[in-house]
C-alpha cells in the first residue's frame, strides 16, 4: 500500500467544480472514475480545494491510497492517457501515509485575471474576467495593503455553515499588468469560501473609483460580507499552487 | 455610402475557418449575419485573410459598404452586442471606398505557439501546439535566419492550384521562450496555404534533431513540399496583425 499524490491542472469552463455532486459533472468524479479504470481498485481521492464551478487549476492537490505496482511518479502519464483534454496530471508523486492535503500548515496561491480594455478578446475569454471602464491600477495596489497580514476576513466570505474560524493570513497579494491584462497573486495559508473572488470584485470596485481605497479597511473592520463588493466572475480565477510544511516544502 | 474597415478577433476552435463554405458555421458567415440583421440591409464583407478551421485572429481584416447611418466607429459595439462570445470586433473605422483588403501591399503578422513540457496545460490546449520532446531553440533559430527575406517558399505551401507565384518575403521571424511556452512570430507581405503552419512544423523536426538547422535552405532550396516537414497544427496559430500601406500604415 502507499499514498500517492497527485498535482493536478484543469480547465473549469465544463466542470461543476471539483467536488462530486449530483448535479453535474465534477473534476473529482472524472479523476476518480480514471483512477478505478487504471487500477481496478474502488479509489476515492482526498483534494485538497475545492474550487467551484468553472474555476480552473494549474496544481490542486489529492492524495489517494493504492496497493497498484504502478509506480508513483507513472500515475501522471498512465492518467493523463485516460483523462479527458481539460484535465492533466503534472506530477505523482509518494508521500507519507499520513499525509493528507487538508490538515496541517499550507500557502495556496491563486491567480486572478482581469482584461481592462474597449472589447473582449475571445481566446481570454474563459480565462479572464472582462472590464470596459479603465481601472486604477494604483488605487487598487494601495487598497491590497490594508489586506495583507493576519485578519479576519468575515466580510470576504459568502455564507455558509460550519466555519471555526474566518480568520486568516494573506502573505501576499500583488497586481502586475502587462498590456490590457490585470493579474492579482495572492498567497495564504487558507482562504474562505469565495474569499479570493469577493476580494477581486472588491478590488474592481476600487479601481473604478467607486469606493476609496481606504475603503478597504472598513470592509474588513465591518466583518459583514455585505460591506465587501460583489463576488467577482469564476472564470477569472485560478488555483496556482499549494505547497506544504509537512513534505518539506518552504511556506 | 460608405466603406466600414473592421478589425476582427476570434477564437478559430469552434469554426471551419474564415470563408463560407457548406460543411460548417464559418466567422465570415457568422459576421454576415450580424451585419443584416445590425443594418437591414444585405450585406457580405470582403476578408484580409481566409484563415483555416481551428485557426485563432486577433487582428484579421474586413470590410463592407453600408448605407446605414451607424457611425463607422460605432460598429464595433454595436456588432459585439450580436456577436457569439469567439468573435470580438476590435476596431472599426472608414476606410476609402477603393480600399481593398486583399490588394495593395501589406504587412501580415502571425503567432505560432509550442508548449514544450512533460505534460499539457489544459487551459492553453486551445491556442498552443504541445511537444513533450525538449525542443532545441538554438537550432530553431538557426534554421529561421535562411528563411528571411525573399524566397521561393514552394516547398511550404500545400498543394492547391491557382497560384500566380510562389516567392513571397519574410521580413522577420523571431521565437521566443517564456518558460515552457515558445513564440514563433512571423511577418511577411503574404503566406502561402499552410506556410505558416509548414515552417512551425519544420521548425518543431529542427528543435527535436530530426535534420540540422542547415537542412532548412535544403528544403527551401527544393522547391518541393515534400521536403519540408508536417504542418503543425492548427490550434497553435494566430493571425495577430494586418497593416496597409494604403492606409497609411507603417509596413
Amino acid at each position: 500500500m502507499k499514498r500517492v499524490m497527485l498535482t493536478i491542472a484543469y480547465d473549469g469552463t465544463n466542470y461543476c467544480g471539483w467536488q462530486i455532486q449530483i448535479n453535474g459533472i465534477t473534476v473529482e468524479e472524472v479523476l476518480n472514475r480514471c483512477l478505478c479504470e487504471l487500477t481496478g481498485e474502488q479509489i476515492a481521492v482526498i483534494g485538497a480545494s475545492r474550487t467551484d464551478s468553472g474555476v480552473h487549476a494549474l496544481g490542486n492537490v489529492a492524495v489517494f491510497d493504492t496497493e497498484s505496482n504502478i509506480p508513483a511518479d507513472k500515475f501522471s502519464y498512465a492518467l493523463n492517457q485516460r483523462l479527458p483534454e481539460d484535465i492533466r496530471i503534472q506530477e505523482s508523486r509518494e508521500v507519507p501515509a499520513d499525509f493528507h492535503p487538508r490538515y496541517g500548515n499550507c500557502v495556496k496561491t491563486y491567480r486572478y485575471q482581469i482584461l481592462n480594455r474597449r472589447h473582449p478578446i475571445p481566446t481570454l475569454r474563459l480565462y479572464t474576467d472582462f472590464e470596459f471602464m479603465p481601472l486604477d491600477l494604483e488605487k487598487m495596489r494601495k487598497a491590497c495593503t490594508y489586506l495583507t497580514g493576519e485578519h479576519d476576513f468575515k466580510s470576504f466570505c459568502s455564507l455558509r455553515t460550519q466555519i471555526r474560524t474566518t480568520v486568516r493570513t494573506i502573505y501576499r497579494l500583488e497586481l502586475e499588468k502587462e498590456q490590457d491584462l490585470i493579474t492579482m497573486t495572492i498567497s495564504g495559508n487558507g482562504f474562505l469560501y469565495n474569499m479570493v473572488r469577493i476580494i477581486a470584485g472588491t478590488l474592481i470596485k476600487i479601481g473604478l473609483g467607486v469606493y476609496p481605497p481606504e475603503h478597504m479597511k472598513e470592509i474588513l473592520d465591518a466583518k459583514d460580507r455585505m460591506a465587501a463588493g460583489p463576488k467577482a466572475p469564476a472564470r477569472g480565477l485560478t488555483l496556482m499552487e499549494i505547497r506544504y510544511e509537512a513534505l518539506g516544502e518552504k511556506i
